[in-house]
């Protein structure tokens, strides 16, 4: 989550200019000193949504094949339920997809970053004009 | 911010085991590619209340005086006034001190990572639900 500080970037979401200061804000959850689940395994999560196999989420992520598994291996350890269901046979082994737990885990990842970003929006806005310009 | 799954570390703060998914939550104020303003460098302004010196804070964070006053150094260059002043003259040199500016980046980013988990709390709990126990 990146929150410029000009009202034309907030409200559009529009990258801004380097020069601009933005509020990066990441999430983790964390099961002793272990990263559970992470902006990383969420990327990743949200490339197979959009390429349905591992091999092309960790192409569009510039990730190994065998990187990517094992996330989503540790990840599918880590939950109640596998977040990835990894269909099998045929000449490629089948392809992959997001259970309905892995969906509700990107959602709400993300909701929780949007709703953080907005309750907080008159704070965020008073801390980056601490900064110079 | 760590947010534990039981309703008891939550509502109290208390530090839970590291058997229970808690969720971390780290901001920081990007210029550029560079961290201007994150977790180490708030850790230091609130060690400095405490100790009113680069030296007593460094050490209260196992960090070198040297990394300290660089820090402070980088702080106060981003920053419209210096986070920090220090005394000058004295055998020791003087203390430092928080400057208004200082005090208020300290509250503002507390206030955003306390607000954040409050205004999330329940997609918080139910992706923390999502982790086996």
């Amino acid at each position: 989550m990146r929150i410029a500080r000009t009202p034309r970037a907030v409200s559009a979401g529009v990258p801004a200019g380097d020069d601009a200061p933005r509020l990066r804000l990441r999430m983790r959850v964390m099961l002793g000193e272990a990263i559970a689940v992470g902006p990383g395994k969420i990327a990743l999560l949200e490339a197979l949504q959009r390429t349905h196999s591992i091999n092309g989420a960790a192409k569009r992520l510039g990730m190994s094949y065998r990187r990517a598994w094992l996330l989503i291996d540790e990840l599918n350890a880590a939950l109640t339920e596998p977040a990835v269901r990894s269909a099998t046979g045929g000449a490629h082994g089948g392809g992959s997809e997001l259970t309905a737990v892995g969906e509700e885990l990107v959602r709400l990842y993300r909701a929780i970053e949007q709703h953080a970003q907005q309750a907080c929006a008159d704070d965020i806005a008073r801390l980056l004009g601490l900064l110079a310009r």
